[in-house]
């Protein structure tokens, strides 16, 4: 995926005039896996700002029943995307064997959907959207918060039929999401599964994020965030990406793929000057992460989601954790990975706890660190299955 | 302390022209913890640069006594300096209790040496330092491994007259370079105190290394390194050390002291624009960490010693680590802090196993993470007392 910088792409489901379409004008027949736009109108944010004419892209798989009883909602972590799982086409999604026919999000059972988080750059109304002036967005964009998207998904679900979820699901910020939904939304959601994430972001979280965006804001092209049409802060984004991948994955398992081993026939030891040396081995594997994700991702809408991340509280103006999640009538599915060293297990016993009735964790059982949650599917699906999707 | 940032001071000790000045003519009477300097001459370095006419910068405190046998070296960390402790002035130290009179490091039995690393910007010749052109080194300075300074500081203690020490030891990269001493120069070396840091740095710790000196490199005044004369890249560095601080600190302590609290009257979640909003305290806390040390540290010293310490490995060139170490005949003392993060304890316990003989690991017992080496100096000092320097 390139990004596009300058939206002028129409979605098909949306009308021209920024208008929403009507409910039942939605082809029934897109194919499932195929990104699809509504617009939800205008929010009020949660931190005082608003954005007008808001548009979500989803997408969704299987058929949603008689009753709309059948949903299943599947919230994507910062920088996922809506394609969850592959559909009628051949693109891989991000959480294959979670979702399909015959998977727990079983598609001849369910109507699964995935909603690309507002400030995203996967097709919802992100800082590279056009603000009514016809520009974009850029530094003018809003603060928006996970309760914020959670609102605008809410719209959604309205407009798709879907009164309450059968369940609504997700890992790292997509956990955040799918328990801000239950908290936000208790009569709309009837299981909930919280992956590798706790009740809000700590300080350490917010130390790494604030990192990751000085990262970016300090590029030089990044201007204030208005780089649209201009050269874009890809070297800050890139640094970004390298220092929350140091955090997904484990100390074990960095030094056990990579140690202190040279990249290819470069020398980390030769060099006249202190910029001319080779790399070590995981600094290329870091290089490569961050201009991976530079070639699919918008600086800005990194920045804000991290500060999205950052904001996630489920307790904010609801008392105390026991009083916040009292709210809730989910049943809940909470798991962890046991070496992640950003969101720690005890952050998921902690949440665990607090909530109502006798509810585990589950264990990933992952030297690899937090990225456990999508690199140990099998673990998961099965737990899943049996305990969420049942 | 203010950066010089195109040094200008001819030291005290050294020659004008360069020169090293005569062992004998040194001022026997200067004051303990004054900053001295000495001409060590040219070093070919292990990288294949040459630096002429290196300058190291030291301080001492007691009397050397006749056969030499009496002086232990103090190997400062990443950012620190010759000043270990106050002497005859009244500046506060960076390793307080640890030297002094009655201390473990007794300056009324001892002669305690504390050596600027090379590379570094205490005035130890560094990015900074005048090259033979005349002008700054900058980008132009060379890589140095800690071996090279190693190999700098053992000049410095012929021309000190000290043939053996009684002790070298260290923390962290002063840790480092207090084993590279022990396996570099057996025969110089009687007692080792390595404390928080391993046998040589971690694929993690080189990533985390990698980040911080690109947030200086990617600084827009960062030239390439030559910014002497211009505005500095104050931003990269005060970046490049909120990441190190984070992982200095363990997640425990960063959310006990700061949790999701606002710093003052700031509100984290109150902004019409992203870039608007107020700060979480552990962010302003950082910005404090980050602006703290611009005030007093080079950036370019910040990447050659950051550079220097992904270089540490003491198995380089010399087969296992088991037989890396057979060379050494020190006596060693080993401590780590339980909750270290960054050099875990894990790490401090493989090169305790694999040192000649039986040595044990002291444990540091404090929740603060890394800087538990500085921060709990009085359990250290006790163990250091007991076990190093009886």
């Amino acid at each position: 995926m390139t990004i596009s910088v300058t939206r002028t792409d129409v979605p098909d489901g949306q009308a021209p005039d920024g208008q929403a379409p009507d409910c039942e004008r939605r082809d029934s027949r897109v194919p499932d896996g195929t990104v699809q736009y509504i617009n939800i109108g205008g929010i009020e944010l949660e931190a005082g700002g608003f954005l007008p004419d808001v548009t979500l892209a989803y997408e969704t798989w299987g058929t949603l029943n008689a009753d709309g009883s059948n949903a299943i909602l599947v919230e994507h972590a910062l920088t996922g995307s809506t394609h969850v799982t592959r559909g009628d086409g051949d693109e891989e999604g991000w959480w294959e064997q979670l979702a399909g026919p015959g998977a727990p999000a079983d598609t001849d059972r369910f109507f699964v959907v995935s909603i690309n988080i507002l400030g995203g750059c996967y097709g919802s109304t992100g800082p590279a959207s056009t603000a009514p002036d016809g520009k974009p967005w850029g530094s003018r964009f809003p603060l928006v918060t996970l309760r914020d998207s959670t609102d605008a998904e809410a719209r959604l679900a309205d407009r798709l039929g879907i009164s309450s979820w059968f369940a609504v699901v997700g890992g790292s910020m997509g956990g955040a999401r799918a328990l801000e939904w239950a908290v936000s939304y208790p009569d709309r959601v009837r299981r909930c599964g919280v992956i590798s994430v706790g009740a809000s972001s700590t300080a350490e979280q917010i130390a790494f994020a604030q990192a990751q965006t000085l990262a970016i804001r300090q590029d030089p092209n990044f201007n204030g965030g208005d780089y649209y049409g201009g050269p874009l802060p890809e070297a800050g984004l890139a640094l970004a990406r390298r220092i929350a991948h140091i955090t997904y994955r484990s100390a074990h398992e960095l030094d056990f793929r990579f140690g202190r081993n040279a990249q290819d026939t470069e020398a980390p030891l030769q060099a006249d000057a202190l910029g001319d040396r080779g790399r070590y081995q995981v600094e290329s594997y870091l290089d490569h992460q961050g201009n991976k994700l530079v070639q699919r991702f918008d600086a800005n809408s990194y920045i804000a989601l991290t500060e999205a991340l950052m904001s996630h509280d489920v307790c904010r103006g609801r008392g105390t954790l026991k009083e916040a999640l009292a709210r809730t009538t989910a049943d809940f599915f909470i798991a962890a990975v046991d070496s992640d060293r950003l969101y720690f297990p005890s952050q998921s016993r902690e949440l665990a706890n607090a909530l109502p009735g006798d509810v585990d964790v589950h264990v990933i059982e992952a030297p690899i660190g937090h990225d456990g949650f999508l690199t140990e599917i099998g673990q998961l699906s099965a737990q899943l299955r049996e305990h969420l999707l049942a």
